[in-house]
């Protein structure tokens, strides 16, 4: 042992740092899963110390099987892995998060994300509603649930009644160049906030406008949200925003 | 027992539910709360049956505290409660995500979330960087990731060299000309992809456009995203949005 602390260093120090955790009566700590573009909570499961070590190395999700007593990697046998992009403690050092890129499906049963029940108080009582295969009952933060229920106004553009109020989003949806002509002005809008000087709450409104807007076009072309996202992470990963309009802009 | 079952038939189902968790040999199961805006993971603890109903009933985030022994409602000492919005489980019932409005920081630290600190690995071994101050080393998603990288160009700019090319970045924010004309530029080329049939692939590439150059003015404004989005959450729960277009519409 002490000859391998002659050879390398490194294990020394990173001992003396994972000695540091707060581990549990059975060397284990909290490790979630957070998709890196969505910001989903996409899986939590334990990690032992050889789990974060192998983490750390691999870049790859691992984490310790309780019943099956084993370190095991996500998606070796499945082949979805997960992708590790960062690793970061929590204040009382007992719990980490893995901001993950995946690779397919989180959950064992095919589901995007393991949490796709939820749990409903009624009059009557607990409900336990939702089921793997909707993903209808996911914990939806602002953007992605502005985002379904543009989707669900679509969905029910088909029931419509004659002589029923379509709603506002129902009939950007099916005018076209309504839509445009209102990202063009909510921009616009945007800009004045600026140009006019109107102040941050007016910013943030008109941001607000232009977001939405542009988020019933993204459902016309059947565009999810994720996907903005990654080509944005791509981009700046490798400062392609900045190269691509510079090269533009001379 | 029986008599209570006979007055009110609700404790009988919830029960049977709450029976059907997974509870660890402590009577525990994690906890995680997600920030409902954001998605930020802000906190995680755990659970007994009481905190559960608890949080069911009061939806405020309570949890069970393993070193007092006892339930505790965030927040009950601090003011800062976390408003609970929704509850969800996992696949294998064993940890639930709280997705919460706080009131104030999450963190006792008086950081808005737990995790500042990230594990780094390096040549000679792991290194923890981060304090509860800095908010430098939080898991950040690709949205918070842009804004953080949009404000590092803006703190750089004070330190630009005589003759150094400015990043594209610093020359949009040190000309809101020409920002403004690009934002209308953008959202132009995004209408273009619907007015032309261009394709989802097009229309993903100039959403990224238009939001990278939007968040651009939201940083000369001093708007941070997440303002952005709690007005969106707003809206669209009073059905806002609807009604102040279709209002304007008419
Ligand atoms: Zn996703
Ligand atoms: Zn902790
Ligand atoms: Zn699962
Ligand atoms: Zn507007
Ligand atoms: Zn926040
Ligand atoms: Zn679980
Ligand atoms: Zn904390
Ligand atoms: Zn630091
Ligand atoms: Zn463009």
């Amino acid at each position: 042992q002490q000859q391998q602390a002659a050879v390398s260093p490194a294990p020394a120090k990173t001992d003396a740092l994972l000695d540091s955790l707060k581990w549990d009566q059975n060397g284990l700590i909290t490790a979630i899963v957070q998709h890196v573009d969505t910001g989903e909570v996409l899986m939590q499961a334990f990690a032992n110390r050889l789990a974060v070590q192998q983490t750390l190395l691999s870049r790859r999700a691992t984490f310790y099987s309780r019943s099956r007593r084993e370190q095991w990697c996500k998606g070796d046998t499945s082949g979805n892995h997960i992708n590790v992009l960062g690793m970061y403690l929590d204040c009382d050092k007992d719990a980490l998060i893995y901001l993950g890129d995946p690779v397919g499906p989180s959950c064992h049963t095919g589901a995007h994300t393991c949490w796709f029940t939820e749990l409903q108080q009624e009059p009557h009582g607990l409900r336990l509603e939702g089921e793997h295969t909707s993903g209808r009952h996911v914990p939806r933060t602002t953007l992605y649930a502005l985002e379904a229920t543009i989707a669900e106004r679509r969905a029910a553009m088909s029931q419509q009644q004659p002589g029923e109020k379509p709603s506002w989003t129902a009939k950007l949806l099916s005018k076209p160049e309504l839509l445009c002509s209102k990202i063009r002005e909510e921009a616009g809008e945007l800009c004045q906030t600026l140009e006019e000087n109107e102040g941050s709450d007016r910013a943030a409104s008109e941001m607000a406008d232009l977001l939405y807007h542009s988020m019933v076009l993204l459902n016309l072309q059947e565009v999810p949200m994720e996907k903005v996202l990654s080509k944005l992470r791509q981009r700046f990963a490798t400062s392609g925003v900045e190269e691509k309009e510079s090269r533009k802009a001379q």
